[in-house]
């Protein structure tokens, strides 16, 4: 997590000039996201995110992420706010690279949430897809199973040499789910990567729900499946059964799942775990040293794939 | 410049326990200081900076930083302050590294400073001096005549696969410079780094002097050597005499410097390249992609080393 894009004062003065923000009084590049440059930007009117998109296809579909932001945030969903330029934008371009200014929220995120937490993350996540409804732009997950088929490919040549035998795992369960994976179940807009770094806290209460970088059109009951994968496994690799119920309660407390859901979560939650391994694994084996970033091990996504090819009952996540 | 030491939220509470600063709202790694972790911390108190100290040498010498910065700040120089904890310290030991929280100090930093901002910053240096003095610790430059042999001996075997020749530049300037430089000037307690990143502005008035941790002990004069390597060249490697006579102009506008000073500023100019020079070639010879830090190019020092050896006489510089 670093800063790729350096942008001096005067750039910044300049790229201002289009908004109507007041004077900049701190400036400083925050070490937040994997593939953007941000930058923690306070004014006279406020205190702002200034985001500089370096990957091309997160520029492209910008027009999504940044209407998603506002039509949640208009509908009570605490993200990021993307600030209107005087010509009425909400991008322009600073150094080469597509940016954007939103409103900075409050807040931490945790590092071991407890069950109350979860709880709170699964009932905001059923809150955020409610008001997703009705968003009127589309995006499909690139993540999903066809996404994983490629990544697969990409990786199958090194996998064995990061652990023995993962080539073989991650090409027969990339198979297996791609027969089982459940194509009609209810859908809408998700956020795809509601790990706890993305949910902030003031005062144990939820304060932001940032980064909404993957978010895309899925299956509503995928999205609670990643956020379980990210919420409620300890360090060891164990399921928290407690942070699972807590959050699968959350979650029903404002929308209860269908029998088709609860039926297909062990599946979904093997998906989840699949595509966190194998993009963690593409990282690792791509790694530019250069880059700023330290991978993330992708280990601990194959011990919780594991966990849930020996899952043979949703009732054991806490429904 | 970014963190290389994570602190979670929960890591946070136990470590802010020892001090009396409120519920944190705001905790963002950012990308400040180049071997330092840095922290921007918001709590119902108030803005602060929480630094792990990652280098052992700058570990051993936090009491003569933090209390340099202390008593900077008593005397008016807008430095950050040390945060006491409940007993009495400035220093805690945070994820197994020396750490302290200082006030956050608005203002942002200069790419391109003005003939009015160089006329401030030398002011600002003036006054940092007088402030200075009287200070009850001291600290040798390390980064003075003895450490840049120091340097030549581990850089020398590289140096011409950087730049063809370079070697035998940097030996002669070193032998050279060990026989011109001046023992008896005018001495106190220096910042000895303070270029435009660490001098920060608000509606074109200085706000803040940070990261003092090259500061030392050492000629006052050589201190406004460095800062004129560091504001009054352009990019294409001219200097810049309009933002020298200002930079000059603001320092003597406090305080005047002797006819010892003036008649040796040349060398010290001279000495305060190839300083720069050294340690950049330095770091750039032994980078470790690792290390989430893009050494700066070393070229830029050799043609002001180049520029300064070409003076003849101190009026070059706008005196």
């Amino acid at each position: 997590m670093a800063v790729y894009t350096d942008v001096s004062f005067e750039e910044l003065k300049l790229f201002l000039g289009a908004y109507n923000l007041g004077e900049p009084h701190v400036f400083k590049g925050i070490a937040e996201g994997v593939s953007n440059s941000n930058y923690f930007l306070q004014t006279s009117t406020g205190s702002y995110i200034l985001t500089l998109y370096e990957v091309r296809v997160e520029a492209e579909d910008l027009p999504f992420y940044l209407g998603l932001m506002e039509h949640l945030a208009q509908r009570g969903i605490p993200c990021p706010i993307p600030v209107h330029a005087d010509d009425g934008r909400v991008t322009g371009i600073l150094n080469g690279r597509p940016a954007a200014v939103l409103t900075f929220l409050d807040g931490v995120s945790l590092r071991r949430p407890t069950p109350d937490h979860c709880h709170l993350a699964g009932q905001a996540m059923a809150q955020f897809h409610a008001a997703g409804s009705h968003f009127d732009q589309h995006r499909n997950n690139a993540l999903g199973p066809d996404g994983w088929r490629q990544l697969v490919n990409d990786c199958a040549a090194s996998a064995d040499s990061i652990v023995p035998g993962l080539r073989g795992v991650i090409e027969e369960e990339v198979s297996v789910l791609h027969s089982l994976w459940p194509r009609d179940l209810p859908g809408g807009v998700i956020h795809a990567d509601l790990f706890p770094d993305n949910v902030l806290f003031v005062n144990n209460r939820i304060s932001g729900i940032i980064d909404l970088y993957f978010a895309c059109n899925d299956a509503l009951a995928y999205d609670l499946a990643v956020t379980l994968n990210a919420w409620c496994f300890e360090t060891d690799g164990a399921f928290n059964v407690t942070n699972g119920r807590a959050m699968i309660a959350g979650y029903e407390s404002q929308r209860k799942f269908t029998p088709g859901e609860r039926a297909c979560f062990p599946v979904l939650c093997r998906g989840a775990a699949l595509r966190f391994l194998l993009t963690r694994l593409y990282d690792w084996i791509n790694h530019n040293p250069a880059a700023l970033v330290r991978p993330k091990n992708p280990k601990e996504f194959l011990r919780r794939l594991r966990f849930h090819r020996a899952v043979t009952d949703f009732r054991a996540y806490g429904f």
